[in-house]
């Protein structure tokens, strides 16, 4: 008998009959032996509407009023979950974060999650029922109503798994695993059977949408055995992320090409080149609670340096303002930006111990007349950014040039 | 500086439009310096969108995950209506039933108010905030969320106002007051002015429809100032609901005719006739919370007797079902029953001392050649049940023959 942590997004839960679907599936595994907590999102479609109906009242809703607004998306759906499998038979119970107890800071819209209270939980496990958990959302200590972002499910799920020791923490989503890249651009991309972490994190913060990041954080920080599979397919086995690397003589370099379409870059020209500038131009950036992505300050010269960074699009226009603030404070020439670009990365761990892949990429870009407008790397990533244009053109040409449409050995 | 609840009802929250005037009008209190706490329910429509979702999944819900589901009505409307404040430069804050600490009974769909924390809207009041609850619901003790039935959001209000000790509580509905009868079917139904609790009472059990009968209890029982309104206009007094009988000289002997057409009579025949029948024959009906309306049992013959009341026609079939247990284990000889049928009653404090009101109504009734199926009386009320295709020709000649459509003097 394990614990096992199901979690299924919206897509899986559009409809009455998809909703039929999933209760199946959770009985399936309760039928097995195992004990189920599944975490729940909005049907697909909900949380945007309930964001457009507070936006017709407030461009800018306040913050507070609009979790408690669209928190009732996953509400709804834990109730409906829970209908289903007493249709079907289970015993099951469903709990909201605030019935959890899922503590959070106090950031609305984008709080994280401190403390989850598992007693309760435990006790109706142990009671033979199947546990259904709202994602996305939790309380502060106020007892104020919080959500964790875009995506927070996932979280909301490895979360779950870590608080109670699970075996296992699966999440259900409408693609059968991760993927080298995405197969709508490429149609060989070919489904990993693991991945690392360390590479998860990169493919997701560089746009594969398969799973939230902080979700990967917070399972490799715990150690919880994560896995992404279909919720549309009864079998497979999903793609397994993995603490430790594959030791497989044949394992590729690079494990997949990620890549991100919302990107805007922006950089401020003529920077005093002095200690600390780095964090008084971040500072507000961060303090307006805007997500900077890739930073990049080259040497600079006659006293002056340039500083760029991307962000997504639509934090474009309020990331400019904020900058032209910081640029008359800290007297700096001109600020540029660009909100036509994207994002190309390739990933692996095996670039540690293969050089030469950068050169590779840059190579092969040239080749397409690609012209590369920043650059930066990591241990297991080099990302570049090009005009959008360019986009499919690069992934398709870095995909082939890193043999991803051949089947493994 | 008064302290007032107002509640609003589903079709005042209807539209982001008509949220935006809920809170113009809510502002305008504010601004004449009174305290405001306001109870919603959630936009038209909705709670019935919510119960044929569920409906899908399961034909009878599980009741405590249908108000699971059905609680977050009017959890986006305290949300909206909020913002709508926010908006309007009034600070505002959202309570859930939870967030308040409205604790009900554990009966799901049906819950009682048991108790209400009122400290932390205390605070926020003394701070200057205009308060935002959601009506209809509250958590019981073990923190599951619980709704109070149709119309409870009446009920959230009178209760807030008495646990605050407010000097008012305003119901907004599409009404503008308490009419002699519903104007549709009469066009010369008038609105009164006052109506005492006993007769409110009466008209809104009778089906009158303005407010939801506990909330006319509670606001007798806790002395609460209650008014109705209407959301539609700025103007009016509307009708408020008084603890004393009106001393007019000129008040009329009946106050209104009160309908209710959904209405379903059942009648055990040949109940052995002996002591604690009745509680034989209800007890096994209430336990399966059947509301049961009218009760008549005739003075028996031969040892037994007839036992007849009226139910909610859609707990007709359950009701019947219930019965047939209970007739077999008191022998009694058979279950007749009819869902076609309506009430008509005449309600008012004046028919105390003016003897003659019955006699009158069953002459007016019988010059129609309408035929009285059951009769029930109380103090201040004379009910009728009728072949429901009488239904609107007993409430024009009722209406007209005891003088509802004149003007007062």
């Amino acid at each position: 008998m394990a614990l096992i942590v199901q979690k299924y997004g919206g897509t899986s839960m559009g409809s009455p009959e998809r909703i039929r679907n999933v209760a199946q599936r959770v009985a399936r595994f309760r039928d097995a032996g195992h004990q189920v907590v599944v975490v729940v999102s909005a049907m697909s479609g909900e949380t945007n509407r309930l964001i457009a109906l507070a936006k017709e009242i407030q461009a800018h809703p306040d913050p507070r009023e609009l979790d408690v607004v669209i928190s009732t998306g996953e509400q709804v759906t834990i109730g409906l979950l829970s209908m289903a499998l007493k249709e079907a038979g289970v015993d099951a119970k469903s709990y909201t974060g605030a019935q959890v107890r899922i503590l959070t800071d106090d950031i609305f819209n984008k709080a994280r999650i401190l403390d989850i209270e598992s007693a309760n939980l435990r006790r109706d496990l142990d009671a033979g029922k199947v546990i259904v958990v709202a994602g996305f959302q939790g309380v502060d200590a106020a007892g104020n109503i919080t959500t964790l972002g875009r995506g927070g499910s996932d979280t909301t799920g490895v979360a779950l798994a870590a608080a109670l020791s699970a075996d296992e923490c699966q999440i259900y989503t409408d693609v059968d695993g991760v993927y080298t890249t995405d197969p709508r651009i490429v149609p060989e991309a070919r489904k990993l059977d693991t991945i690392t972490f360390e590479e998860m994190l990169e493919m997701a913060s560089l746009g594969s949408k398969v799973l939230q990041i902080r979700s990967v954080e917070f399972a490799g920080k715990y150690k919880v055995k994560l896995r992404v599979l279909s919720s549309f397919q009864d079998e497979g086995e999903g793609t397994l992320i993995t603490v430790e690397e594959s030791k497989k003589m044949e394992e590729p370099i690079i494990s997949g090409i990620a890549f991100n379409r919302d990107e805007a870059k922006l950089t401020m020209q003529g920077v005093p080149d002095r200690p600390g500038i780095a964090y008084q131009i971040l500072g507000p950036v961060a303090d307006a609670n805007i997500d900077v992505d890739m930073i990049i300050q080259n040497v600079g010269h006659d006293g002056t340096t340039d500083f760029s960074f991307t962000v997504n699009r639509s934090e474009f226009e309020k990331a400019k303002a904020v900058l032209e603030g910081v640029r008359q404070h800290i007297g700096a020439r001109e600020i540029v930006g660009d909100n036509k670009v994207c994002k190309v990365s390739a990933v692996g761990v095996g670039m540690r111990s293969h050089p030469g892949v950068a050169s590779k990429m840059f190579r092969v870009l040239a080749e397409e007349g690609i012209n590369i407008r920043m650059i930066s790397t990591s241990e297991i990533k080099i990302s570049v950014v090009l005009d959008e244009k360019y986009l499919e053109l690069a992934v398709r040409v870095l995909h082939r040039a890193f043999d991803l449409d051949q089947p493994k050995a």
